[in-house]
């Protein structure tokens, strides 16, 4: 049988990017920690990270980790069947993927009922919607919401539902850049405002509707779902919104639609395949939050 | 002289981490792209990337980075004195790093300064505080938010004021788990909430306070600035928040202080020392929304 205090070793050091985090998380020196990656590697015959900054899994680094997360699972669910082999105070932990878009919206609630049904604590990796099914393949994650409907290996894929995007601005932005309606001439000459360098959403919306490719529009960047709906209440710029997200600011005035184009972006759930009692109650919890939330994917 | 063609093709490469979205961004073919960087690396004699994923400068392509941005600040220099020079409804562009925790409360109007009185686009990065330094090392970004107050080279340091952070959680949270006080036992036994992996304030609250060290607490990760003090407001966990964060749950006793200690971290303004006005009048919009809304770094 592998040594687990070994897989455990390179398992944290991954997750955490870094020997001395690791090393405090597992109550141990940094000398200890080299020791049992270097035992790991030498059993495996091959390195399981690339020692850069921040450190990498390599593919081998990756199946190890990914392997280290479905046994801590069964382990979890064994110490619901027998609470004496948890240490005591010790919660379980889920680990998932969300989109910030999600996150700031309909997945508000399911960090909350996680801990209170299931006990566990959550670990959520945001990402951009097209990366996480990427943490997925690299198995740091047990569930990823994702846009894409593909399965990847050891996972399945469900629908979660439809998000509604559109173009939201202040009425004095409105009046001073769109006063003849919004065309791929008014955008070309004011600021959107993009969420990421890697803001698809925003890049589709501009491109369906109004031809405009990326380089073609100015565009401030802010990284964060909320000063992103700030921006564009403050009239610096116009933003392609998560339809929850706007509701505050259309219903007080503060925004309005100044045109009546719409995005629906299904979601999609991807979950491993692990036999396990408590990654099925997951599913059942991000699911049943994903359908009071979101209208179906339409077929 | 530099062939900047070439220049800015390595600098966006950076910038996007990846050959296709530069190229869409130059409006050229990705074979283009590699071209002028095969080039721009035939003419240093060494590699400025690293063709990883995502891609990852050198230290050449970093220096490289850094001289094309202290190019374009210049550039806009000359652009609000000769507006011809400036391409028809071409903003200029500045790109800072900011932590989380200030663009959600007294950053939250800089962008909109920085628009409404420069005219430029801005392009924020959030990183953790203490990685911000890095970043500006870099030399992706002209000016960061930092924790630390040691300047680096080619940068000039100043004070901004002191963020003030303390615990709140929701009264039943309080009931549940601190009903004899917060102590080391009670933080043993019920869950936190990290920013991220790298939450170093939560992890210095309490150890200061509690003798805690990490992994001695169980902790969620919601690595959202409103998701973070959500989780609080839903009593899913107490968190260690900046106190303008905490004011409207205070407000409205959602939340509560269940403990009266406190921390005080000085932020730094770090930027680079280039000559330029546009660079000047950022640095007086930023040091002056920090003086009006934090207070003074205690002597």
């Amino acid at each position: 049988m592998l040594d687990y205090k070994l897989v455990e070793a390179c398992a944290e050091v991954i997750r955490f990017g870094s020997f001395e985090k690791a090393a405090r998380a597992l109550g141990l020196t940094q000398s200890a920690i080299s020791q049992r990656i270097k035992l790991m590697e030498e059993r495996l015959g091959q390195p399981v990270l690339v020692r850069a900054k921040p450190i990498v899994p390599t593919v081998a680094g990756q199946r190890l980790l990914a392997h280290y997360q479905s046994v801590r699972l069964l382990e979890q669910d064994l110490g619901s069947e027998l609470p004496e082999v948890r240490a005591e105070g010790e919660f379980g932990q889920v680990t998932l993927a969300v989109n910030a878009d999600s996150l700031a919206t309909w997945f508000v609630d399911v960090p909350k009922l996680l801990f209170e049904k299931l006990g566990v604590l959550v670990h959520l990796v945001v990402d951009d919607e097209s990366l996480n099914h990427h943490s997925l393949q690299e198995g740091n994650v047990l569930g990823a919401v994702s846009l894409r409907d593909t399965p990847i290996q050891g996972c399945r894929v469900r629908p979660l539902g439809s998000m509604r995007y559109f173009m939201v601005v202040s009425p004095e932005f409105q009046e001073r850049y769109f006063k003849d309606g919004v065309n791929a001439d008014a955008l070309r000459a004011c600021p959107a405002v993009n969420f990421s360098e890697h803001d698809e959403l925003q890049n589709q919306f501009l491109h369906q509707y109004f031809g405009l490719t990326p380089g073609e529009f100015p565009a401030h960047t802010v990284p964060s779902s909320q000063g992103f709906v700030t921006l564009a209440e403050q009239g610096v710029a116009y933003a392609v919104v998560e339809q929850h997200q706007a509701e505050e600011g259309l219903r007080t005035g503060r925004l309005v639609r100044p045109c009546p184009f719409e995005i629906d972006r299904p979601l999609y759930w991807h979950h491993k395949t692990i036999n396990s009692r408590l990654l099925d109650q997951v599913n059942d919890i991000v699911l049943s939050e994903a359908r009071r939330h979101l209208p179906e994917i339409p077929q």
